[in-house]
């Protein structure tokens, strides 16, 4: 499947929430990346591809900052190949002692026109980080460069991140919440649903918040169906 | 005992940091439950008799979305049946890996005019609750529905919150730094004491930024008493 | 070495991330105390030697409210006599259920003219301590009383805070980002090479904000090195 | 369903690990609660019904050596009251720093003909417990009394043990690598199920010993369940 | 209090568990050093006065092999130095990935006439360790030198050890069960009012496995305690 | 650097903790496995080259029981695939509430050669593993089947096992305390110097245990030095 522009609208409009939810309907329990902050906050919705960069731990003998003129280097590569419009997702083995990567790398993953990047670890210069327009996620700032605790050791391949299986061409996607990891092939129906389910929960919070009792209308009985109909041909949505 | 009108007041007027100290002084080492975020910081302080709704681990043959057709849900009883004015505390067994409410949920018990929410676990469709005028504490957002790691058992049994026992109708108290649980019978008396600490602290505060040491003053010795005497007449408190 | 103006002002000019760096290139790779949170964001940077406090796990017979009647009691010393200009580092075995120390302590230290405070525990009154243009570092918010789980040692003696080694008059530098442990005895070198590279980044960042690969010049080849000369020559950097 | 005799047995003759594999075809991933340890492992197997017992964490005013003296307390009465052939399962919220029982109970849970104990937590007098003819799984030993942490809730409630949902009646059973837990209502399809699978597995077992790959057998191909049935058949099993 | 013979003797005869409970009654609930492993069980019981070693983290330029040149250091120090009799009690900061001794050490401490070694850290050269007829408790085995995570920083300082207070001096005591700490002041009574308690435990014992509920007997009522008398005399303990 | 027998044997005659002391000397300080058990410590001293195994966490609609039924499925090709001699490692992320592998696959390895097992997991049929004379270390037994937490991802990369990184070839040797990973390239010389400090230490030992004090000798003045040559010399080792 593609993510074609109408895709990636309807997913951007949804929230994580939304979609793991809905994910869940088809026996996928374990989508949701915990404990991940959205660095800056004010950033673009965050949807796209995944393309990854596997770290293990560092080698004191290994690694060190020589390597990193070596055009070859995984993390280097990563952040110069990494396809526009796709998120760099990236497994640190939920260790946040040293950075994933930092201010300049991502910098340059936003030049290039990344939809968005996410670790299970830390980034650091995450005050400048902060001022990117560009979604950053991440567990905790880790000024440490990643040399101290991480060895980049290949990219596009499958990985764990924060406990998500997450395989390249997966859709990515963030909000105000965190990340939830999608299977392509099934990512144009997801996006669907999604979509249906929020206009419904739009309607529902609506009833709610002018004091109607959840018992009816979450989950909707027969009558409640109805009027959410009316109530969406109205709005026209 | 009842949780009178002057008994909120003075328990909305005094930091949960002062209460854990009266607690202590009565031996009550535990009444302060960690690690919890108050993710909409601008709401009205939390005070109210707790109500508890109790989370065991899902079973994925008895958790999944048609649960909710049933008005006898616990969770959405809870939601539907706790006392206006009290507090909804939710055992999440620490694991926020999964929701324990979300936003719907969350708006319902607000305009119910619940006093608040607390859970050990985490809330999803936290960007929406963060705009209501309504405490809600919880550890970290949570997109995932309950159903994927969460079973509702029961409600309003004791059980533990953050490895603090609430046991219903305890008083619980929420401020911008965390919860504390405060055993009903003594609250009325715990109320009083910290409020008379709290006088005594802005005046020691008060002293202390003034540029003036620490020692004999906080504590106090019989000449500060006196000062402090002195300084609370002046100020009708 | 003491710590003179201008070293300190090179440290208050770049990151706790560049710091890690330069540490490492000197085989300092565990320098970063992970997990903290800069309470008061708006402080003015953190650069002093460090004094430090070591708590020790409570014990009920001992560590009661009485204890600070004692003007010997270890953690009342510590903000009596903790240096101006020095910061004041605590060991709390990583524990954030207790506090060690409250408002009313740190607002003592900020008049004193110490230079900021870190613990690898919580601290109390931290809405009040979020008010002072003073930096406190802490992993979270703890309402209780050190007294319920932590029984001051002793001060000044070399401690752990979150994992790292911390001694008496080594530098400690803060951040948005976190804290960094200098040794003293190599502080003014790494100030100095810290404060080069951070120029040096500062290129490096405009040039990629303008649309250049990382590759040739993040590490730099010899034509970037001699274009950075210039760009830094035109500025008078 | 009751646990007959016949089933008995059949449990009693399979592992953990066979009746894990067997329920995670249905659909229950979560079945094994791990991190426990067999106290006496020359202890006859582990199968029963379970009948619980709640902890939720102590509070200093109520939990003291008083409350023995009262026969209503949970403790007490769940060890008197589980029935005979029954397993007792204890929810200590994963907290082994206190004991969930000791020496004393768990002779008496044997003498009165209980099946076996469970809890997430650990036990005291643990040596005295290596002698006894009985099956007991905790984490690891507590010498403290549950006072000082654990407050007996109530009993045959549904609990969490090692973040394993168990509902009474659920069927437990225990080998040496650990304990699973069986909704009570397919534990007899398990129990023949598992029990042929491991005379599948005895053979595979013994081919593999002599030599053979596991390609083709192990899952069997055609061939290989032909070349079972023949072994089987010879064996009469 | 010296630690006499015969209080040596008593709180040799009682169990860790026993222990606990008298301390609690004095309102300590946190003596007991959860999660250690007693490495070699056929071990004489372990009594004796606490003498302490501390570790911080290590830091890579002043923790390298040389350091054990210096008759000073403090690990060398206190293995030659802990008085016979006395246990060393080892602040590891929880940390087993780096060994807190090793069979040598071990071996001297032995030959010394120390009466046992507590860390909450590991011991490296366990296979050896276990072959000394001398009491050893740590949380596992940690091949790795002490140099690469911990800096020995002082000895027979007050210290934590796996979360529990130990002041030099403090009376320390295992089993198989684990490692309890007992005040120096108190130790005498609580050695007798263990002792005492331990032959009614053996009273209570004999009964359960003779069929007797626990009702009445444990906690005993009036009847239960004469009968327990006339036992005890019959068997003059 | 090929693994020839005089290196093999060499390896096979020292410690674990022996061999993280001559890696550290060469900087390397984080080549030990923490937390490991030997399931069966009479097995033969495992040493070998590695052949890895990596596992990502499992999805539901991935890993099912059928995919066993493709020869091509990472697990069950490291296992008919692993070289004879060599030792399998196996990254499961910490993770051992899901097997690695189990009984028939590790007899499998057994018989086809492989010199011994690791998985920062867990394997199942523990009980079974303890009856094979084949060194298998993990870190708690498992029972349910790696496809409920685990999906096999690929063979022969590098990988981090339990913190430590690990490459194809790298020489991994095991004893009763646990599992070091040495460079292939240094792992000639490392095992000659490895030898040679078992040796003295030896000579230490002996010594320690006939009452001498351990300065002076360990580490070695000259006068000890030379006593060692001549103990050595007697004892032709």
């Amino acid at each position: 499947m593609s993510l074609n522009d109408a895709i990636r609208a309807k997913l951007a409009a949804v929230s994580t929430a939304t979609l793991t939810t809905v994910l869940m309907k088809r026996g996928l329990r374990n989508a949701f990346i915990s404990d991940l902050t959205l660095i800056n906050p004010g950033a673009p919705r965050m949807v796209g591809p995944a393309y990854t960069l596997r770290y293990i731990p560092a080698r004191e003998d290994l690694d060190h900052l020589k390597v990193f003129e070596d055009r070859g280097h995984p993390q280097r590569r990563a952040v110069e190949e990494c396809p526009p419009g796709h998120v760099l997702v990236i497994d640190s083995r939920k260790d946040h002692r040293a950075a994933s990567a930092g201010g300049i790398l991502l910098s340059r993953l936003y030049k290039r026109g990344v939809a968005g990047v996410v670790t299970d670890g830390g980034f650091r210069d995450t005050p400048d980080i902060a001022r990117l327009d560009f979604p950053a996620y991440h567990v905790a700032p880790a000024a440490p460069t990643n040399l101290v605790r991480h060895h980049a050791a290949d990219i596009d391949l499958p990985i764990g991140c924060g406990d998500v299986p997450v395989y390249p061409r997966d859709i990515i996607v963030g909000d105000g919440e965190g990340v939830v990891v999608i299977p392509a092939v099934i990512a144009a129906e997801i996006a669907e649903e999604a979509f249906e389910q929020t206009v419904f929960e739009d309607f529902v919070e609506e009833q709610v918040m002018a004091g109607r009792s959840i018992f009816g209308i979450y989950p909707p009985d027969p009558s409640a169906k109805a009027e959410f109909s009316a109530w969406r041909a109205a709005r026209k949505r």
